[in-house]
């Protein structure tokens, strides 16, 4: 099976990168949009992120074969409910949530009967709303599909060559696995960025501006993603809660180790650490998932 | 009093840099260098990161009226102690060490009666060594000078000039607040990197290559400052104990409060946590000390 018209719920960085990706690699598809703010809704006709806006959610899925949710994980349960009379008979329901287990039972109890394949693409920037999406976001990304056990295998398969087709390399994998997995590389770095980036604004003996001047020492690196939207990362917390406490409690052991180093002087044990997370770096460069330029190739006048 | 001839004592990244930004900025000033490694002293005779490279730091030093020690915070003391019987009277002695209180202190120690004025261009990537350095490293970042109390005005002024020709806009503070300063924009945050890319590959249920896959879900970011030079960071955290540790109580504190957050299910405090922190990478962008594009610009087919 392959699909013939998309309707995207929501139209913020995912779901107008979607929009625009199909419109681009795609372009036999027909894609029709919805975004609960007005305001976003008219962006979203300017820019063409969708073939048609519509004044609805139900409107917008009414023939649609595919229905992706691009909405933050908290705002699903509430999306769904509301498209579940006007969903097609056979239609496929997707979406890009950070976390899979939670959203998979929110779809489920919405959309009872539906063909439910939730999926991730690990794809974003710190920009967020109806301005902040290109076509090439998924490109040589990866994308990672969470069926339902029981999940008809030919949805499967749909649901990965369309995002296949928009540029990204799709995994299969068990929504537990994938919040584990995600656990560690996405929600912990986000809720640590978000924590150090909030300490340094409240200091009494070190100025806002001082934090901010001097911020190209390592600090600047954290503020990126802690500039990435609320509302999401609020949801992606509170739905993915077990595995990011877990990950959590491994991070403070680690970090506690390394404060009683530097309190006691073990100069070794630093060391032997620092070079160790060496190694890691360089295997994401080798696999193409980060830019081996020093600073990513942050311009001349902005490196350093 | 402008300087004519200047030492670099080592020649790694910031040393190499140095040296190579002396002679397209100040081309009528001569450049002596040495570095402890001969494979190293090699390189930068072939990348003519100074004019001479000297066998000793003691030839290095003889005519030089401007020493810059480039070497690992912990390493300046010994550094020191080998030019003292061969430095000019009258040289002004500097550093770009992290750390300012415990430089000037083993400076001083090393070089009784020396002009000392250290400093620190608050500038790096993440490689090392001499293949690492390159003339523009300076240009629009921060240089902190630190004279200790009773500091010539006229040598402090030399110092400020020699960095503001290299293109860093000059601060003059005191070795204490510096390192405070730091300990925030700086160390901690070089801390935390290690900390978790450490604890990333350390898990029993998400393999290291599911880690490298899945890393551009904020992970990444982390990885590239938990690549900088080993020696150099565990240096910098035993030197600047008392602040990073006082640093790392509060983040901790922090780190506390939203994990509990999260578990008690606490959605409001986690969305005002995280619309706080949007206002300081705003902050950093406006005043060019990063780059505004989504992902610093990283190049289409590793962004994301």
């Amino acid at each position: 099976m392959s699909f013939q018209r998309v309707a995207i719920i929501g139209l913020g960085l995912l779901g107008g990168s979607t929009g625009l990706a199909v419109a681009e690699h795609l372009p036999g598809i027909a894609t029709a949009g919805y975004d609960a703010d007005p305001e976003t809704r008219r962006r979203a006709g300017e820019r063409g992120l969708v073939g048609t806006v519509c004044d609805s959610a139900a409107d917008a899925v009414r023939d649609a074969d595919l229905v992706i949710f691009c909405v933050p994980v908290g705002a699903m349960s509430a999306a769904a409910a509301e498209i579940a009379g006007a969903l097609k008979p056979g239609a496929v329901v997707s979406d890009v949530g950070s976390s899979k287990e939670s959203v998979a039972k929110a779809l489920a109890e919405a959309l009872p009967g539906a063909a439910i394949i939730p999926a991730h693409p690990v794809a974003g920037t710190e920009n967020s709303g109806p301005d902040a999406g290109f076509a090439s976001l998924f490109r040589n990304r990866w994308c990672i599909v969470t069926p339902p056990e029981g999940a008809e295998p030919e949805h499967v398969t749909a649901v990965s060559d369309f995002w296949t087709a928009l540029g990204a390399n799709v995994e299969v994998m068990t929504p537990q696995h994938h919040d584990l997995v995600l656990a560690v590389t996405s929600h912990l770095p986000h809720l640590i960025a978000y924590t150090i980036v909030g300490t340094a604004s409240d200091l009494e003996g070190v100025t806002q501006s001082e934090v901010i001047k001097y911020s190209a020492g390592g600090f600047r690196d954290f503020t990126r993603i802690a500039a990435s939207d609320p509302t999401m990362w609020r949801d992606v917390f509170l739905s993915n809660k077990d595995a990011v406490l877990e990950m959590l409690q491994r991070f403070t052991e680690d970090l506690t180790a390394l404060q009683r180093a530097i309190r006691v002087g073990d100069g070794q044990q630093l060391f032997d650490h620092f070079t160790r997370t060496r190694a890691i770096r360089r295997s994401i460069i080798e696999q193409g998932q980060d830019d081996a330029r020093p600073d990513f190739g942050r311009s001349d006048h902005n490196g350093g």
